[in-house]
């Protein structure tokens, strides 16, 4: 295809009028969506509104006069068509970790005498350094197998799965219906990270029976940089499962300052201490990012711009890079993936020649696609940039090799 | 003393000039510091340089350019001189509440077979949810006594002491080296809550033996709503204790995202998931209000202040209100409580003349002096509007009285 040809592509994209809700900077192709969202064009304004003038000006009453203490639900209200649940099952709270650690103990309460949590070996690092720490805490063995042994992992032991449903790096993502029903045969709870998933491609933890989620606001969610994350809960277990992390906004009247904990009714109950009412701000001016966007349109111009980028990349670049990624696009998530050897190094070429994605090791190179903000035109450039740098070896200079902190 | 007598005590104040560092509205007496401190003046602007111009303009690269994967130590280290600990002791992470967990969590595992958690009754009440939800996780037990029998509570089945330094109540403090002292002596840890103490009163962790101990950045600390919090953990202790709650933030390489957790050496892995930036870009311009001043100058204004505040109102109103802070100056936090039978109403209408304190449960109302901010000028018109107040019985009215969300 020629630039021109993707910049038809653009022309007729009903999702092309989102981009206008970004502040992207100029001279970039930013490719790491999945990993920061960009910044959205409001979020610098709420921000300075709630230091400014609700903060600053009404002080502490600001948690009456703006509802500073409904935040967490009313925001996460604006997620539920993006994950296909009820307003009333979502909350944000805390970080992806702490929320998984709460929902992991909760599930794990449930199932008193089953001591098995089974997962995935590389799943994102964190999901099982955490479910690590749990089991030792409550003497469970954590079983993590290979993706295609999930299933035949789950017995009358097991008191719950946790796995990423869209895979960090190859984008592979599970059947979720299809694990839940096998969990539920067992007697077993699951436990969704939906961070490369939600906002992403569409999802429909109602329709799959799913009963518990995580997931990240600072990805496809746009929240911006460590932004809270997200916990579900299916209605029907909300008076059954219960966090031990509690703490006085879980409590059913943390203002009536009592002695004994007594969990809130339904969603609330999932909250720990006060929540950043900053960090609440920006994450909600991501979501409005979606607002009035059908997230199966999201999917299908993710599936459109991944495809795009494969078979451009492979048209030029033959044999010098290995998709790792599922080749069917409908079983991907929103990134792709391409192993290269020296591919920490060729990314770093890639940013210096503003294409931003980012590297996986030990020799992944990662590319996101975030529908409301990348175009046509730029998976174009971005493949023809990568194919400039393997060709002549740019990569090849001691500036692209030393690694940085954060990769 | 007069109003103009007061005015010459701001003029001879040392710590005037750190007013200017706060955005304060006009019209308004501030007594609420202690609750949500007031708006940093530089706060807006950081805020709108860490969204527009890092994360927006250097979008993920930011991580490494700006530093934010070491802003949880960074900025923690500022709170050095604040609690009287060495900077590589101190983290901001999460919430009072969740970083509370961790610490007993840590404390319980390293004290094994002992079965006990030794509180106070009337605690702040997160911090017992806290230690609740955690005894029962592990089957331990929560023993909560009144202040004066936590000594005597502590004994060889002890795994841990948790109190709040500063009640939040009463104000009064705990003698911090003689309950470690006592704890240390029957074997057991202990966990301080300074969510009362640090930026109001002097503190010196190192020097009172503590082992120990977390904090709020939004009250005294101007952090902002929700602002994250702080651990302390001594570094002789830094290699023997790990929190449960352990995530990708915490390992020692969180970018070579290993399948199995390997704790980071030091204060570091007493963090769990991604840090919001944004809010601790504005924690950072909270703890930079107490640049260049000596914790000793606030400690001396806290207490001139609120025993002015005591002299004044017991002056004008007699037996209206009962002093429910301890009497002698030397044993107590930066804030005072009156009770009232009605003082739910009188705070209403004492906000409603401009003067913000807040109410606790059952017929406490709390006024907070924050040396950084509050002139003696304000404090002689806070007890001439109470005293205005209650002899007129302004309070007696619908709109008083009705119950607001939070208090």
């Amino acid at each position: 295809m020629t630039l021109d040809e993707a910049k038809q592509l653009d022309a007729a994209d009903p999702l092309a009028i989102a981009r206008e809700r970004f502040a992207l900077p100029g001279g970039v192709i930013y490719l790491d969506g999945n990993s920061l969202g960009a910044l959205p064009a409001a979020t610098a304004e709420r921000l300075r509104d709630v230091a400014e003038r609700q903060w600053g000006e009404d002080l502490i009453a600001s948690w009456n006069t703006y509802g500073w203490i409904d935040w967490p639900t009313r925001i996460a209200a604006k997620l539920a068509p993006i994950v296909g649940a009820k307003p009333n099952e979502l909350l944000i709270a805390d970080s992806t970790s702490v929320c998984l650690f709460k929902l992991l103990a909760a599930a794990a309460k449930a199932r008193p005498g089953r001591k098995t949590i089974v997962s995935q070996r590389r799943n994102f690092p964190t999901d099982l350094y955490v479910a690590q720490g749990l089991a030792e805490m409550l003497g469970l063995t954590l079983k993590a197998v290979e993706p295609d042994g999930i299933v035949d992992a789950i017995d009358e032991d097991t008191a719950v799965v946790t796995l990423t449903h869209v895979d960090y790096r190859s984008a592979a993502f599970y059947d979720m219906a299809a694990v839940n029903s096998a969990a539920h045969a067992a007697g077993a709870l699951v436990v969704w990270d939906l961070s490369h998933s939600a906002g992403a491609i569409e999802l429909d933890l109602n329709g799959a029976g799913s009963e518990l989620a995580v997931g990240c606001g600072y990805k496809y969610l746009n929240g911006g940089p460590g932004a809270p994350a997200f916990v579900y809960v299916a209605e029907r277990l909300q008076g059954e499962l219960h966090s031990p992390l509690q703490g006085w906004m879980g409590h059913a009247e943390p203002f009536a300052f009592d002695d004994d904990y007594r969990a809130a009714s339904g969603i609330r109950s999932f909250l720990t201490g006060t929540p950043s009412i900053l960090a609440l701000a920006a994450l909600e001016a991501g979501l409005d990012t979606f607002d009035g966007i059908a997230m199966r349109d999201v999917e299908a111009k993710a599936r459109a711009l991944s495809q795009f980028f494969v078979d451009e990349v492979e048209a030029r670049c033959g044999g010098e890079v290995q998709l790792a990624s599922p080749r069917d696009p409908a079983r991907r998530g929103s990134h792709i993936v391409f192993a290269h050897a020296q591919g920490y190094a060729v990314m770093q070429a890639l940013i210096d020649r503003g294409v931003i994605g980012d590297f996986r090791a030990p020799d992944l190179m990662r590319f996101g696609f975030t529908p409301l903000y990348t175009r046509f035109a730029d998976v174009w450039q971005a493949a023809e940039i990568l194919s400039d740098i393997l060709s002549s070896r740019a990569w090849d200079d001691p500036r692209f090799i030393e690694r940085k902190k954060v990769t």
